[in-house]
């Protein structure tokens, strides 16, 4: 119960996002030396941080992407195109540097801070692993909730605090990103349930399975659905019954962001459902959260749709780590130095429209 | 005619791009870390990227991008929402560094290379403007051809050589960019002239016109290409009735890219009306180009669709300049580092898919 009131405080904390402060930002951008409205989104953008951060001049120097890795006891049903053990070796290859989000998050100038959230076996350690392990993976849905009520609780406050233990080294702007096999599985089982969707809607071929195990996989998950009955107005109990330590994590990286008013860029599908749990609990967290791309795995589109998100990206991205939220981010970035570089209409000599 | 054998010897040069080396960038993004095709478009933007440069190692170091202006004479008819003067003043504005164009061009690390294409007045000397000027302004086009014949021929030329030019300094990737008040119109008479598309579907609010401008837009250009006939099939003709010497210069730059394995990132509404004129003038030139982002312009769509051409970005973007172009390469650049820097399933022990 303690732990309870942790997330709890954190919740309290979130406040709404300064629309004062949006204005007078819009109103800043009307002066640019540029047609109103002309830079489209990336004018929105820009007004959204200055809201959530509550300044002027924001700065994005410092762009985390935490990406997150757990794995699933519902990869023995068959419902992933890789073996589980693709997920402590996609540690490692995040370690050195190897991977996907490694190269974007260079592309971009962030750092990326990887995690164990619950791993099926102990990894090696490694000076920039983050150890956070709730326990060896989930267990099998099909037969039994994934994880304990109490363990629920414990993912999302160790969400928290990755984020706020990170805070030492400066966080301007957050990227959520996942590793595990079989999350596609449980995400959808989460998003079903929160949304209310059927499970055909909401369910993809994840890292690439073919047609008849796409078939499996729904079936699998109706049949978790069925088995579990996640009550939907209980993120922790969805969370608890169909969801993944992962996550539980991304979940609390999400409350935390807001309430240190760090805007989030969510990356893909596990990142989305992770979001219905964190603005299940607290609505306000929307405000928080920039959709960087819909992926192309089924049902991101309606999560998004739920969540109230308009995607910056359409790049058919379906690979997860923080991909997509990586890409998003260096929009964003793109749009505070429009807000906060460019020369006004008097500045430059310009006439303003007629 | 020793101008026209000018354009024809560039055109000759354009080769199709090389597939085989296409299909070995996609095994070798098969191999890499991830599912196969999950990072989506960013795969196939590589893949296009090694076929137009026929090499397994791209190097986007070098990004131009190209900024051309150049006025309007049919912005008497009171089509913009801007007074002309606007054209001159945003190029000194570009020369300053304080337009949106600059601001993304430093965001992603390209240098921006403005031109006089065809400014209504003499500019001031400025040691990064590159002056090709055709003539002052076009002529009122509802009253007479907007250019000469030779002058559409010039504009192009100037193009080409503007890229040829700038090749001593290194360029391995190119946007294109506009400036001129008025040259929304030119453009949507270029669209309806050559997808043969009625003239309200292809013209929007450029600068942003108010309804009932709008509307005085739209009758404006009906009037124009009533008065014109530009044969669709003579892109030179399309160009000097209605077009502007900017949007030659462009045609220009496209068909030089295409001809030197340039990949072209177009920008928006002005650089979809040159690229109509460019891939008429030679089909094979399509393949050099890539589409940065859908414009908020009415009509780009339609100009993208009949390009057979899918935009990267969706920002309801519409200020030209090149900016979305500039994001546009950031993206593309992005996924030639996927493509080389990456490990592969075997460098980093990680299992392949089942």
């Amino acid at each position: 119960m303690i732990k309870m009131e942790k997330i709890q405080k954190v919740i309290e904390k979130i406040e709404p996002i300064d629309r004062q402060m949006m204005e007078k930002a819009q109103k800043r951008l009307d002066f640019l030396t540029k047609p109103r409205g002309s830079l489209g989104r990336l004018e929105e953008l820009a007004k959204i941080v200055v809201g959530i951060k509550g300044e002027d001049n924001p700065n994005l120097k410092n762009k985390v992407i935490f990406t997150l890795a757990g794995d699933h006891g519902i990869t023995i049903e068959g419902v992933s195109a890789f073996p589980q053990e693709v997920t402590r070796q996609m540690v490692y290859n995040f370690l050195q540097g190897g991977a996907g989000i490694n190269v974007l998050a260079c592309h971009i100038g962030a750092r990326v801070v990887v995690v164990d959230m619950g791993v099926a076996c102990d990894l090696k350690p490694h000076p920039d692993l983050v150890i956070r392990k709730i326990n060896y993976g989930t267990k099998n849905m099909l037969k039994e909730p994934a994880m304990s009520r109490e363990e629920a609780i414990r993912s999302i406050i160790e969400g928290i605090e990755i984020v706020e233990k990170e805070l030492e080294r400066g966080i301007d702007i957050i990227g959520t990103g996942d590793m595990g096999i079989g999350n596609t599985t449980s995400s959808s089982a989460i998003i079903a349930s929160i949304i209310k969707a059927p499970v055909e809607e909401v369910t993809g071929r994840g890292t690439g399975i073919d047609e008849s195990k796409l078939k499996h996989k729904i079936s699998v998950i109706r049949k978790v659905l069925e088995t579990n009955r996640p009550d939907p107005n209980d993120p922790i109990d969805v969370l608890s019954k169909v969801g993944g330590f992962e996550i539980g994590g991304l979940t609390g990286i999400m409350l935390a962001g807001a309430s240190h008013r760090i805007p989030v860029v969510i990356d893909g599908f596990i990142s989305g459902a992770a979001a219905l749990l964190a603005t299940k609990m607290e609505p306000k967290v929307k405000s928080y959260l920039i959709s960087s791309h819909c992926s192309a795995e089924a049902g991101h589109n309606l999560t998004l749709n739920f969540l109230g998100l308009k995607p910056i990206l359409n790049l058919d991205l379906r690979l997860g780590e923080g991909t997509g939220a990586a890409l998003g981010i260096n929009i964003v970035d793109a749009s505070i130095k429009i807000l906060t570089q460019m020369a006004t209409f008097h500045e430059a000599g310009v006439s303003e429209d007629l």
